[in-house]
């Protein structure tokens, strides 16, 4: 595995945990982040080895967002003619996207363990993963509008799908302070753990679950959720059909019911 | 009515009663399970006298999915050629869909009513589903993982749109069971009752309750939301105004004014 | 600030407070009510002075829904031609849902306080606010099920994207009264106060904080949730792309940085 | 293969010939063929030994539409009470179109052969087959205009992805006649035949070659049009490569390979 | 019938003839141009006696486009702050857009009448003319591009539908002269005229012709063909059996249906 | 610039001229040219310098498509299990379609120069392109379907947007050659030139009309065309609403109206 400055990125029993590593800055997204997180994320769907992903934050934190630094040089982006600025700023924010859509097109599931501060763009990133899971003192904040701006790499265009709309308009308007039971509550996280060591066990426990099953299952089933964010029903029922009808053919049913019937775990290929 | 293999059917006071009737096998569903709830919610559909469904389970349980027979029959239709195969199967999954978009589709209230296990292919039924009641001792979860395979009769398909997004992904990748405080705590039933007597005269109260509505507006009401669930908010206001120019000519609105003036439950035609 | 018969509209310190005010009426919606709050919403959509709305009910309650002298009038159109009064019926129910479009298209925020009944119209109307605050007293039902119709000015359009799929049907099959509670718990309401007082000041304190934020940020951000409602995950990250290409080039990114930096708290112009 | 009374049917070197057989009614759509042809197309769909579908009229003329004792029938549903009449026409018109969605949606290439009148409901059936081929004297005309109605069986829901919009658009206002070389121009048409027989001989010619080519080819290539109809250009290329993630895996890929590199007409299996 | 200053405006015998009057300017768009055609579309869009309209120009050309004036005064809305500035203008540019929204929207048909000149906003305004009709000396050119801009108030909106997507973008990317015949040959003009005089002529011919239709179909017929240009054919199929759930309960096919059998010409109520 | 095994690319005069360079191959697409046009698109998206892409073949031909080397390559990557094998495939399909995005995504028009052979995976290509052109003898066919597969790497999602559906599906199925005069009446080409060299001439001075244009009006059009062909007329008017918000704060409309004014021609900056 490549060394990376942003990022400490382990493959154990086919679970590759990648943390965001640089506690010293309260794991802020530098230059390095966004471009490390499209490599690291490739690598993670093209590696069959990889089964799961647990993403986490070094230190303290999860994260503080995005580093000023990086705002700043978007800020020279801004040149005399106003139109051609808008061509160079458009082009860089899709290039940001592009950084979480790595994550939300990883053919395998990503689940965020949380603890501390998940503010700003961090709140973009654990939109796109699967899954979200927290420790009792994280805090989650939109802080977008306080740096007077929409936020535009992913929270107010993935977020929506993930808590209710009432709830979503009040934390984008105010950027108010999330705690982690209120998290829970509204669907922001799945779990809330008693700390931050706690939280990384549980989650590398339902990753391993997660690990054992048929990845052919997996990627399936995590394709179809994320097809349906943007389908309709009878559309998502079409093509699970013209799915299947490949994916059914795997030895992975017979390895299922033939554990299924001998009640013992199943072994499933990569 | 017509005697089923896989069901009993009792039609009385507008209200008819869909009951799996194979408690002997936990109701799980076989060949003429498929073919029968067709018919069954195609005559609901059709006859005026049927204002509501409620569908439920003979026995301890409300439904351990599909029967493992019937897998087996799906998995003689591979052949030798690959793309054949996947033709056959394609269109095999378009059939069992078909069966559950029976429910879906049927223009009058269905109302679920679980007790015990509630397991795959019975997740899928229910998500196809207006409403969901559960009694205490009632456990969910979605065992496709646990076949090989992404779950290809709604499942993944209906139920994003009725539980969160978060949430969603853990119970689809891990097959875990759910209890049914947490199934309400989700929103993936309404409410839960203290035992399976209760939970069955609970259901059928509220059944009653809905088929002393007009049937024009429950038509109405239960089309749009279903509309809702894969258009655009403009175009569901354009869907119901031209709806509207038509039901609002029926002589339901003035029956149901003249009972409110009067204090007096309105009585409207089929 | 124009007179109106149906509402009383102040606006102090960048928010309008708009109220419906026929108390004596239980601030049924009667014609006035319906061209009027288009006159209000157009005018603080425009009104670079405000940059948040409250809309409120003066007396006991919010809104007991239409006035049902007005449902007369509608029904008057009905002629003898079926054809035909479809044709205006369609027309009146467009021109009936324009006046919630107005509400639901104002780019300012727009908080809804509530208090005693919200029936029928009156959620039709929540529906299209961004955000939904009760007391303790409040209660919702969906009556138009009980008026023998089916919800046609943006109940069964809007509030499926508001609260869950399963009890959304519940909702609308049975016109069930629904407690301040309840609504917090499925999402219909952010936050329950103790009464009617602690209600609107708690509700003017959130205007507050949002007037406070940079208007660009603020539209956009409604904008982007706006438009998720209804498109695509990556059509709506290519729109925040396009639409900060331009906002990015505001001053008010500087101005809050500055602030920030300087722990301030910023100003920004209308 | 069974008898019809509004069609004949034939089989012959892999070629369904079904034939509109009401030639002393100008094949004008009855009762029996709003059901026949369903059967008929559900069928073809079905029989591996089907390839390709030509679809003609007996007599003079294709077919001069819908017969008008049917309309008559369907005016019969007008009961008192105007809601449930709607109810009531709507299903009898979704069931209509459920005998042209057979054609449309079954899944080997459907030729039309139009001579004579193409009148109305014609026109509606002919915009479902792929195709369309006419001799000199054809005579197409949207109908339903001079009916008092807007057509509803597929006319003005199909034919608009098959003419230009302008011409659409004049066709259906006016009801006015289109000789055969103008429904070339305008693409209503593929191909002009001098006569009947030359028409029916090289519609054969096509339909032959069609039937020679590999059926998981053909199939997978009339899904991916009729999908394009109403679909995205990236939606389009995720399902094709979905579809063919199976379909690439048959042996036909390898014959048609060896017959070309030796030269000779390839064999596909049904 | 008011006095417009951009604008004569006729109505005699069903048919509305609207003349863009201001020859001695080319019948450049000035500020009355957009406001008023707003209120000529809505007054025919009301008015039952209005069955048709015709759009045409006083003078030797149809419409050179937008006034320069205009253009500047939209220059001047540019102020320091760069996000404003694009607030005021995309308000400016959706409001501009409205005026042609009203032609498209217009329930009854509207046919263009176009001589000479018909250069840049006029492309946007017959682009949402129902059908087009030109003289042998017509001339186009989407003009857009030598005024350093994209077209925006609708040609490249709403041209790509009328025209083939090559075409469109050749003429979109080089604004280069299209003359009448070619207009003819691309679908953009329905028939080419021999002069202006021939060409009004034939115009309200075919105005009259629609006009003695039943009023009830033509506005289905209209609505069908502007639905399918954004919808999914099953979506289309859904709607008309919808809205002719009421429509088919008009007296209109009576009389039609009577007018057939007895040959003689209908009479339809406005 | 890179040197290119596949291709041979020239900028001058702010056109780039990417010819395919295999003509001892007939151009067939091998390894080298699928990743190679990447690259160059890529380059020439990001190129300020580059306004227009001309596309065309070294030699006598287009291009034949696709090298069967490489079809032979992919036929590898079926191994023994089918659910892998089909994700394999699914995958590399999905990269080979990457390559033809490229081109459709490039933001400056790409215009093709057609002579000879233009076969299978040749069509897929200029179907992604903007606009095609052709010299006398040029020749095309969808070729895939005598491979025994249908077209998946554009041809079947993005064809049908270009020429008529009736023939769309005849070409498709049939797999027949179509020469250059029928491929400009059914509007595959635009236009037709005598032989290649007056073709390559020809379709250099549409590129250098083009070039001369602003080039931020170039990019909004080519934008707003791109999202029509998916998306609905409302959503198209909002988004160059949106857009033009900012690029009508370019200098280049100030500078196309001082030309227009002093009748000189307008220079812009890249």
């Amino acid at each position: 595995m490549a060394d990376y400055q942003a990022f400490r990125v382990e493959l154990k029993d086919k679970i590759a945990h990648v943390q965001i590593n640089r506690p010293e800055k309260r794991n802020a997204m530098n230059s390095a982040f966004w471009t490390e997180i499209i490599e690291i994320f490739t690598w993670a769907d093209r590696t069959d080895d990889v089964r799961v992903v647990v993403l986490s934050g070094a230190g303290e934190h999860f994260s503080s967002g995005i580093d000023l630094n990086l705002l700043a040089q978007a800020a020279a982006l801004v040149g005399k003619d106003v139109g051609r600025s808008a061509d160079a700023l458009r082009r860089k924010i899709l290039e940001l996207q592009a950084s979480f859509n790595a994550v939300d097109r990883c053919r395998k599931p990503v689940l965020a363990a949380i603890q501390g501060y998940c503010l700003g763009g961090a709140i973009d990133l654990v939109s796109a993963c699967d899954m979200r899971y927290a420790s009792r003192d994280a805090k989650f904040a939109i802080k977008e509008i306080d740096m007077g701006m929409a936020a535009d790499v992913g929270t107010l265009q993935r977020l929506p799908r993930i808590i209710g709309d009432g709830i979503m308009r009040e934390l984008a308007f105010t950027g108010r302070m999330v705690e982690s039971e209120e998290a829970q509550r509204i669907g922001l996280v799945n779990r809330v753990y008693d700390d931050k060591d706690s939280l990384l066990a549980g989650v590398m426990q339902l990753a391993a679950d997660i690990a054992a099953k048929s990845p052919i299952a997996i990627r399936g089933t995590k394709e179809m959720i994320r097809y349906m964010r943007d389908h309709r029903v009878d559309d998502g029922l079409e093509y699970i059909a013209t799915w299947n009808a490949a994916m059914l053919q795997s030895a992975d049913l017979r390895i299922a019911m033939a554990a299924h019937m001998s009640k013992q775990a199943p072994e499933f290929a990569d």
